[in-house]
């Protein structure tokens, strides 16, 4: 490539007046593509993610997993002085960010009304549990919730056991990514029209949003989809299978992909068993076919298998754990593991940013997060000079 | 508000090569948003999806699910003839999106080295399983091979149990989202130096990106994070609970919510008990403090504690079957459930979009997946129009 383009998102300022993780991982990836987030914070105890485990030196590692490349000012949302500034802000900026209770913003003065009323160019992005809107918007929600009564938790796990939620707190993040979208895409429609809007994001929403086959199974036959483990509900093999020492994941669900499996681990003459002939038969069978395929697998460590059905152009991998995950040499090739720094500016590594642009900058090395209150000075005296 | 404006990415032309789920849903969201998306099949099959269950009538409701409100022409790009017309089309275009193999839009003659050349302002935007760079570029990828090598499976589930998927693909989903993150974003920056961009999404990247506290605790500690069932690692309580019926989940990880909660539910004594008086406390001690919860809690069904503990504000929620997820009044007046219909025409409900943007049109009916090579006329006479 050529040289380095300006970041995508340069130029654009972002208030940040989100906490704990859906919004701050929303600002964190507009950061990532260049924008400027300004995160207001409570005075004196700030973000309550500065206070969330993992410590490393007494600091969050995890607040600055998700803070890295922000600015901070703490200020008081119900002193004068402290709301002139936070106005002052908002003329200067573009968007606005928040995960408030709904109602708890306009409570602050700071409502939508409000705001487009007196900068009607300014993006108001909202994050709640539940959105805006409707019978339950009040009530509180956090991750674990959502994944429930989303029905998320009823199609992860083993059948018969107790409920599993998905180890990531995927409400939150799919709430964040979710909003990022809707904020380029009101950004889209004011450069056009010159207004901007409310984007309301509920992370309720946002996990049927995801559902996938489950919504559209049930909607389409009025059966209730299930847990199954590591299977994919309506592709086989597609899921785990123990090897000697570890199970490892196949990937095989069209019938050519089922030859090829069963030829290169020793079994050929499944490819012509009728039981497992179509896609259909071995989803039927599932059960079956993971007994008669582990009885093999079982004979060799998952290492031999993974290298034979790499030779054989099968889709298989290992289960890493997150060690190993990070240790593969891609995961650096692709700066998905980078370095940042606590706010004391002690290092620490987390993950990079997924969007990869070509032609634009992707450094290993990314900015720190920032101390509570650390950038007031120099925020300060920005908005004391003229604008432009 | 005032009158719907029009939508956020109208008059944005998407041209979609992608099959089957991660680049389809990206190409979904840009359509729900306003964008005009022009599937481009095989002919003759067309996406794989079609063929995926569930069937209604004999026809996909899967596809329909993540193929609604785009237009579809079927070209075959190793014709000569058919390759003109796509020539044609991405010369109207401003993004071309493209799920192959790594190397495989190249060997077409469409690779972003031809694009970029002779359609500098294009956008193209590639997701792949492990993205277009690094030593596993070439390696097939499905989602259960991402969800097991990026140390998803590893954090979902119950200790000492076979792994878990989380049960939707996870994997291109995120992807997908992702992409579209960076679609708008490389817009952004083409509206400022009029360049396209190759916009280079891999599924195990963005798996990476969400894998949240567990990296950060990982690089933090060197600790790999073990599954925890329903339970999040570091807040307790925040998991599901048994009640005499069935189980609910219940967040009160700071202290205030913990005393609301044992008090509402009879059990104030634990409020003194210095046992649980921190979090951290409570965390080291989940199981004893499950047992403990879980005793009372079986005393009476799960909506008994639900209503006491909403009249109490603690966080609590059942755990919703799909079923009973979509039929929560709150999701019809968020509409995220919403009608289309099969490309024959035959209504079913799927998900809505969750990108809400206030003063901009939420229809409850989506227009239609399309038919095969459906609008192959209408694409053609667009063509032979003069542009503006």
């Amino acid at each position: 490539m050529d040289a380095v383009r300006s970041a995508p998102l340069a130029g654009l300022v972002v208030v940040d007046l989100t906490r704990v993780l859906a919004g701050p991982f929303a600002t964190m990836l507009l950061a990532d593509l260049g924008a400027r987030v300004i995160k207001v914070e409570q005075p004196g105890s700030g973000d309550d993610a500065r206070t969330f485990p993992p410590f490393v030196d007494g600091e969050s590692a995890y607040f600055a997993s998700v803070n890295r490349g922000k600015e901070s000012i703490a200020l008081d949302l119900k002193d004068e002085n402290d709301r002139a500034i936070l106005w002052r802000l908002l003329a200067r900026a573009d968007v606005l960010v928040e995960n408030f209770r709904p109602g708890a913003l306009e409570r602050l003065g700071f409502g939508w009304s409000s705001l487009h009323a007196r900068l009607p160019r300014l993006i108001l992005a909202s994050v709640s549990g539940f959105g805006q809107t409707g019978p339950l918007s009040q009530r509180p929600a956090y991750d674990v919730i959502v994944q429930a009564m989303s029905g998320m938790m009823s199609i992860t796990g083993h059948p018969g056991q107790p409920p599993v939620r998905v180890g990531t707190s995927l409400g939150d993040l799919t709430a964040g990514l979710f909003a990022v979208i809707g904020i380029l895409a009101a950004l889209r429609a004011r450069d056009r029209d010159g207004a901007g809007t409310w984007v309301d994001i509920g992370m309720l929403d946002g996990q049927l949003a995801i559902l996938e086959n489950a919504i559209v199974r049930y909607l389409a036959t009025g059966q209730d989809p299930e847990p199954s483990g590591s299977r994919h509900p309506s592709i086989t093999p597609f899921q785990a299978y123990a090897c000697a020492d570890a199970p490892i994941v196949i990937a095989a669900g069209n019938d050519t992909l089922f030859r090829r499996l069963v030829e290169a681990i020793g079994l050929p003459e499944l490819s012509e068993d009728e039981r497992f002939a179509t896609n259909a038969r071995r989803t039927e069978r599932w059960q079956a076919l993971q007994e008669i395929l582990e009885r093999r697998l079982a004979t060799a460590p998952a290492e031999h298998w993974l290298g034979v059905l790499a030779d054989a152009g099968v889709p298989a991998g290992p289960v890493h754990r997150v060690s190993a995950a990070l240790a593969e040499p891609h995961v650096t090739a692709r700066r998905m593991r980078v370095s940042t720094r606590l706010p004391s500016g002690t290092p620490i590594e987390v993950a990079g940013n997924p969007v990869k642009l070509w032609g634009f900058d992707d450094p290993p090395d990314r900015p720190a997060a920032p101390r509570l209150d650390g950038d007031r000075a120099a925020i300060l005296a920005w908005l004391d000079r003229p604008e432009g």
